[in-house]
């Protein structure tokens, strides 16, 4: 089968509040809303969808970073004293929810945008999907973990800096966000108005792809590229200043395998974008920030994060004539950031330089944040779009790359993106591997991500082994099968190739038979460990087997 | 004929010369070219056109506003500390020499161009064209009063706040502004930068056109408009505020003659353009003033205007963020505003609000400027192109009207305007009524202007008849005629009307046959004034006679 059939809206509503108990990141909501009041409106989903409306969201849940108006919960922009509820949806929020979509509630953020760490909030520092003592990356810190932990399918955050894409990057999934003015952002508290995109995160190319084709205002039009190969501009190694070890080489991987499918990849110097992402917050350009909140931030109070507080507030008495310099220098600098562009379809930079810890980022929160954006904090004063997708690990952990381009080449950037994701492949687990358990690590480390929960068809049985750490045997049986439940994961076959080429006896690899009809590669053992081992099949699995 | 011959280069240039010299106006010049030099580019100019080429400037001279860069001449700004020496021309510049113009030299303004009133410059304030008590307004002061003086056939100014308006309609010549962005303002000091267009000034609508369209850069592909009538949007008078006396009747019938020609007249709100007018000054955008030049300012030193650097220097330390609250609150209003318009073809408004006197400003410098301001400071901030056109005059002094309209409709508002300017007729006059006599000011104040030294075809002979004031007497005669040099005037016919209904005697009105063949209206006489008046056609001339 080409694709997963779809649950209904209830079912995979109900799977993500599951999903969210299993993955215990309380961190990563700040309004959740009861599962009965979401569970009331899939319904309607599944009745619209019964009685032949076409809603192309349907089956889908999404989070909604907590700075962009959910009616009925409120906006909090990670500030408990800002909050205020709104009426009505912001209209990225209403479109997303007109296509079929359950909101699961809002999430956390770095307050009020500000920040790419995502431990700038009074609701908790929320953890890296992969590595809890890593940072998420931020500001739509959430939004990135809901979606990379599988709990949500979709996520909107938003992008100033590159809240869009480096919590992209640092969790493994993929940030789309449209030049600056395509989505609305009415409803959405602004960090800095004028810069502020309503960005994407997904798992797929596809998904963020056609989410942000829900959201968009509809592009104006405009010449066609000039045919030929995709044209890529690459910077040198040397031109793109520190990132963390093995990030280069995985950087050069990424432009390579964009060469080999066919791309012409070019020289680039960045400079021009290095400078303007600099002016991003050295300059009188974050007085945006101040005019949006300073006079909120100044007022103090509980709940304002003392490093968020600290930039606002310094904001205040930068000059408007400084202003206009920059804006000025702005221009120049666009002008000669677009001539090195050229006639390229994009520009691939690393998403980020380095995938700091918790710690790092309490030693130094200002500096570690700097060093996040240097790739990310031009795009949006240049007016550009930009698309974060995953190019693999380095050392266990998600290394990203962005295609950045011209306004409304989103769609270009997405068919350059699928040269550079593999298809990934499947694989059911049902054990040590599980959500929460000893070995779940190495799926992620591997580039894994969950996918959802399965069974498999009722001809299996389930022994529970005599390994360290423990691990259960699953066994195809002839009769007295039974449904076996489990977990449905992608990873890249280069990951799932080393998890083949380190298993340990007598666990092994092959097809298993799902509930659904579907058949994927799944965790076996071999006949002889079954000797000895208990029966634990009328548990219906581990999870319930351990908890028993 | 339906247009005048038009001289050659030299010939036109040394009439220049003749004129700036008959006019005795020396604040209109900063840096006036020497005439050996201007006459040597008009013979090139003269031997490309004899060679076959086709130039469409050929054989007009032209000036150029002093914050814009004439290569060889100093750009000032109008103020002598502030000069350096440009190496090229500005591209504006460029492109009318291009066309075969020759460039008389640069002109007075407002000091960095910050007023509209023309007084608030080192070389002198400029006095308006009609009413020497009067201001030119500004700051295109000296470009505005060279063209109105007939010196130059056009002439470019810059217009920020209405600096290319203001001064058209205080002295009863055209002014035409594209939109931000339409016109290079490299080679311009800036005076705020995102805002400052190169502005036309010319004594037709035609000619500011033709102008325009050398020196704009392509308009973007637009949608064509609604067709239909013209649709003009008029806001009621009670919605203009206070005017000078007898100026909301002019209005109305600007108004109303577009209507009779067929326009479709539509009532308008213009509180959201008034609102924008007021944040010009008021707000922070004055900080950009202060990027452009507020460092320069700071040092003092002489040759700073006092009015002008207090402007500036107050901008010093208006905060970024309010520039940034401002930026928004423009987004909004100009919604609103543009809103209001719907699918107006243009907003008619009076260019200003009155005409005052040089002590008037003298008495109160900011406030006359801000209630100059008031109709012209929006377009800018909007976007906006303009073009104003005079409609009339009211106690003998110019009134002006402006066509506000969308960007680059800058043809549409030409058409419009031709529907409101009738075509004037021509006056030849031979004595009082010459430039720098003691009737000239009949003439301007009807609406006339001048627009060349002519002479009449050698059938004449000129007498000087015993009138108080003394006048010639012209009368064509038989044999023995001779050429005789007199003034061609271009005014409204109701002002010719109003002329020969308060004729005195002797004098008369009739056709007058001039040297290259045509025949204009002129000053003749009765030939019972002959009796006892001596015979003075041996002189060439009425100004002739009296310097004998």
């Amino acid at each position: 089968m080409s694709a997963d059939p779809r649950p209904g809206a209830v079912e995979r509503v109900r799977r993500a509040y599951a999903r969210i108990a299993a993955v215990d990141r309380p961190e990563v909501w700040i309004d959740l809303r009861p599962q009965a009041e979401t569970e009331a409106e899939a319904a309607l989903i599944d009745a619209r969808t019964a009685a032949g409306e076409h809603l192309p969201l349907a089956g889908t849940v999404c989070a909604v970073k907590g700075n962009i108006d959910v009616a009925g919960l409120p906006t909090t922009a990670g500030c408990p004293g800002y909050a205020y509820l709104p009426e009505r949806d912001a209209p990225a929020v209403a479109r997303l929810r007109a296509a079929g979509t359950v909101v699961l509630g809002t999430t956390n953020l770095d307050q009020f945008a500000t920040g790419l760490v995502g431990t700038r909030s009074p609701y908790g520092a929320v953890r890296g999907a992969v590595d809890p003592e890593r940072i998420s990356g931020g500001s739509s810190s959430g939004s990135a973990v809901a979606v990379a932990l599988g709990v949500a399918d979709l996520a909107l955050g938003t992008d100033t800096a590159g809240s869009g894409r480096v919590p992209a990057a640092l969790n493994g999934i993929v940030g789309l966000k449209a030049a600056p003015g395509r989505v609305p952002t009415e409803g959405v508290v602004p960090a800095c108005r004028s810069l502020d995109c309503v960005s994407v995160f997904a798992r797929t190319v596809g998904e963020a792809q056609s989410a942000l084709r829900l959201i968009a205002d509809p592009a104006p039009a405009r010449p066609g590229r000039r045919p030929g190969p995709w044209r890529i501009a690459v910077p040198a190694p040397a031109a793109l200043g520190p990132l963390a070890d093995g990030w280069a080489r995985a950087f050069g991987a990424a432009a390579d395998r964009l060469g080999a499918a066919g791309a012409a990849l070019r020289p680039v110097d960045p400079a021009p974008f290095d400078t303007v992402a600099a002016m991003l917050y050295e300059g009188a350009f974050v007085a945006e920030r101040y005019a949006a909140v300073g006079e909120f931030v100044d007022k103090g109070g509980p709940g304002l994060d003392a490093v968020v507080a600290g930039i606002i507030g310094a904001a205040r008495d930068l000059p408007a004539h400084r202003l206009y310099a920059d804006l000025a220098e702005l221009a120049r600098l666009r002008e000669a950031a677009l001539a090195e562009l050229g006639d390229a379809d994009a520009l691939l930079l690393p998403t980020t330089t380095f995938h700091p810890t918790l710690a790092e980022v309490a030693a130094d929160p200002v500096g570690v944040n700097t060093r996040l954006g240097r790739f990310t904090n031009s795009a949006n004063l240049l007016g550009l779009c930009a698309l974060a997708v995953p190019a693999g690990t380095v050392a266990g952990l998600p290394f990203g790359v962005t295609l950045v381009g011209p306004p409304d080449t989103e769609e270009g950037l997405a068919a350059i993106a699928r040269l550079l994701v593999e298809p990934p492949v499947r694989l059911a687990v049902f054990g040590a591997h599980l959500t929460g358990q000893p070995l779940n690590g190495q799926l992620s480390a591997l580039g894994g991500r969950f996918t959802a929960d399965i069974a498999t068809a009722p001809t299996y049985r389930l022994y529970a082994l005599p390994t360290e750490p423990a691990k259960p045997g699953l066994v195809r049986v002839a009769q007295d099968g039974a449904t076996i439940a489990g977990e449905l994961w992608e990873l890249p076959a280069a990951g799932l190739g080393a998890l083949l080429a380190a298993l340990p006896r007598p666990m092994a690899l092959g097809p298993v038979e799902l509930a659904d009809g579907r058949q994927v590669t799944g965790f076996l053992c071999e006949p002889a460990a079954l000797a000895g081992a208990r029966d634990i099949t009328a548990t219906g699995g581990w999870a319930a087997h351990l908890r028993d």
